[in-house]
C-alpha cells in the first residue's frame, strides 16, 4: 500500500497527504482496517480480503533507458503482491491500469504484458480487470492486488511486544547497489555512447533492482514452522524506515545490531567500490521487498540457523527510541530516510 | 472497470490490449468473474466482492483549465462507484492513488481531497488506502472501488434474453453538451482573455460533465420494485457503445427507438445551437453515468411511468444486429463510437 508516513519537515508539502487522509475514519462495518498498513482489510465471510495498491510513474519509479519492459511489468506486479504477503496473506487477483503515451509501440506493450503475465503465473494470481488509457507523456502503471487471509492469521504492523525478536528475510541493500551500477553505466553511456556497459559480476544486484521477487516462500515457511509473526511489514523504503513503522505502530522502540545485518558479498564489494557504507545501503536503500517481522523470543529455536531468516535486533521500550548499535558498540538514532518516491526526483 | 472493447480498426495499436488480456484465463477458485464486465467478481463468503478500477490522466480525461479540483476528486470517485452499481452492488470502500507534479500546491491537493471525501460521504464508502507519488508532468488519479453484492443479485453484462426491454435511467447526452460549452468558452478565453465566460442557463449540463452522480438511487429503486435486471452496464462511453456491449455479451441484437431517447431540454437546445444532432449526443456522447439494463416484458408494469426510468428499445435476435430506429422509421446500424479515452487526444 505504501501509505507514506514520512514526517512533515522531510516531505514539505507532501506531509499534507498524511494529514488529509488521517482525518478519514472508516464508517462501513466491512472495513476491518483502513489506511495505515500494507493493505486494507475487508470482511469476507470466513476470511478477510486484503487490498493493496501502488502507482508507478516513468521517470520517478523507473527509468526505461535501462529497465526492460518485461521486467518492469513483472516488478510492478511483485511489489503489490509483496504488500499482501506482508499481511501474512495470499494474493489471488490483480487489476492493472496503464496510461501510456503514443511513444509506446504494440511490441512495447506486448513486452510489458509478458512480464505481467509471467508474475501472475509464478505467484498464481489472476489478472481480473483494469483500464488502459493514453497519457500526455510517459508511462504510468497502477496495480491493485487482492489477497485473502485466514482471520486468525492476519498480521498488522501493530502487534509487536517489548523484547520480541526482529527478524528479516533474505539480504538487504542489493537493490540499491544494483541501481547505483545502472546509473553509473547510464552516465558512462551519455558521455561515450559506444562504450559497452560493464555489468559483469553484478547479476544478483541487478536482478534485485530490475526483477525482484516477493517472499511468498517465507510466508509458506512461516506457516510450516507454525509461526504467526506478531507484526510484519515489507521492506520497500529501506530497513530503518520500515523498522520504525513497526515500532511506532506497536508503541515501542526498536534496536538493530549492525553486525547482524544480512548482506550479500556482491552488495558489500560494490558498495566499497562506490565509497558507500554497506550498512547505510542496507538501512536506507530501498526496494529489497524482503519481509521484516517480530516473533516472541520463545520461537527463536524454530527459525534458528535458517538461511533465509536473520534475527537483527529486538523491540524495546518506547523510551529507547529507534537505535542502531554499530560494530563498535555505539548507538546511533535511526531516521526513516526511506527511498521515498516523493524524494526521488533525481532518479531518471 | 472500463474494459475496452473497441474494435481493432478503430483503435489501431490499442486493439492489442484486448488481445493481450483476452489470453488471460482465471485460475483461482475465488475468481468468479475476471476481465470483461464493469467489475471483477470475487468470492467472499455469503456475498461476492466487486472490484473496479479506473485511471484518469490530466489532458486526456480532464482539463484543469475548467475543471475545479474538488469536482474532479468527486467525479473520480463517482465514476468508479458507478461500475459497482452497474453490477447491482453496493460500494463500500475505495483506494486512491495520486501521481502529481510539483506544479500542484498544498491547497490544490486539499481541494481534490475535499471532493474525494465529499463523494465518500454521499455514497457511504470508506477511503481505505492508496499511494501518493510524484509525476514528471500533470496529475494522474487511479481509483479502485470495492463493493459487495448478494450472490443472488449480481448482474452481469451477459444475461439478457430476446424480446426483453432495454431500460435507461435519467437522461442522455447532457455531459457531452456540457463539455462542448466548456470547450467553447475555453476557446473564447484564448482569443479574448478578458471576456466573461457565458455559462448561464447551462447549470444542468455543466454539472453532468463536471460533477456527475452515480445512480445509487436507481439500484435502491430496483430493489424496492423487486426487479433484478437480467443484464446491466453503466453508460460511460455513450449509449450505442454500451447497448452493443450488453447485446454482444448476451449473444443478441438490440433495437433502440430514437423517439424514446430521454433528453433534457437544455441538452436539446444547446445541441441545436452547436449544430449537433441531439440523438447523436445521446447515442455517442459519453460520461452520463446512467444505468442501462434489461428486464423481462412482464415487469414493464412495475416501472411504467417512473420519471427516472425509460424503456428505449428491446433485445432481439443476433441476426438483427444493433439498430437505431429513427423517428421516420428508418433503421440505422449502430456502431460503438464511444467517447473512448484512447481516441480523445484532441481534448485538453
Amino acid at each position: 500500500m505504501s501509505e507514506k508516513r514520512t514526517e512533515l519537515e522531510e516531505l514539505g508539502e507532501f506531509g499534507l497527504i498524511d494529514h488529509l487522509t488521517s482525518m478519514i475514519k472508516p464508517t462501513q462495518a466491512s472495513t476491518i482496517k483502513g489506511i495505515g498498513d500494507d493493505a486494507a482489510v475487508i470482511e469476507a465471510g470466513e476470511d478477510y480480503l486484503l487490498i493493496s495498491t501502488d502507482m508507478l510513474m516513468e521517470g520517478v519509479h523507473f527509468d526505461l533507458s535501462y529497465t526492460p519492459l518485461k521486467h518492469l511489468g513483472y516488478k510492478a506486479v511483485v511489489v503489490n503482491l509483496s504488500d499482501i504477503y506482508a499481511m501474512n496473506g495470499k494474493p489471488e487477483q490483480i487489476t492493472v491500469s496503464l496510461a501510456l503515451s503514443n511513444r509506446f509501440s504494440v511490441e512495447a506493450m506486448e513486452e510489458l504484458y509478458f512480464g505481467i503475465r509471467a508474475a501472475c503465473k509464478v505467484y498464481e494470481v489472476d489478472l481480473v480487470g483494469g483500464d488502459t488509457t493514453t497519457s500526455q507523456s510517459g508511462l504510468g502503471i497502477s496495480i491493485t492486488a487482492i489477497g485473502r487471509v485466514d482471520k486468525e492469521k492476519v498480521t498488522y504492523r501493530a502487534g509487536a511486544k517489548e523484547n520480541e525478536l526482529l527478524v528479516v528475510s533474505g539480504d538487504l541493500g542489493g537493490a540499491y547497489m544494483g541501481l547505483q551500477v545502472l546509473e553509473r553505466e547510464k552516465a558512462v553511456f551519455k558521455t561515450a555512447p559506444t562504450a559497452q556497459p560493464d555489468l559483469s559480476g553484478n547479476d544478483y544486484i541487478l536482478e534485485r533492482i530490475l526483477k525482484p521477487e516477493a517472499r511468498k516462500d517465507v510466508i509458506t515457511l512461516l506457516g510450516e514452522l507454525d509461526i504467526k509473526p506478531t507484526s510484519m511489514i515489507d521492506i520497500s523504503d529501506g530497513l530503518a524506515s520500515e523498522a520504525i513503522h513497526l515500532a511506532r505502530a506497536s508503541n515501542l522502540g526498536v534496536v538493530i545490531y549492525e553486525e547482524k545485518l544480512p548482506l550479500d558479498t556482491v552488495t558489500i564489494t560494490r558498495a566499497q567500490e562506490f565509497n558507500l557504507d554497506p550498512t547505510t545501503c542496507a538501512m536506507n536503500g530501498g526496494e529489497d521487498y524482503e519481509l521484516l517481522f517480530t516473533i516472541p523470543q520463545g520461537e527463536f529455536e524454530r527459525i534458528k540457523g535458517h538461511p533465509d531468516l536473520t534475527v537483527i535486533g529486538h523491540m524495546s521500550d518506547q523510551a529507547v527510541g529507534y537505535q542502531l548499535v554499530t560494530r563498535s558498540g555505539q548507538q546511533i538514532g535511526m531516521k526513516a530516510q526511506g527511498w521515498d518516491a516523493l524524494l526521488r526526483k533525481d532518479i531518471g
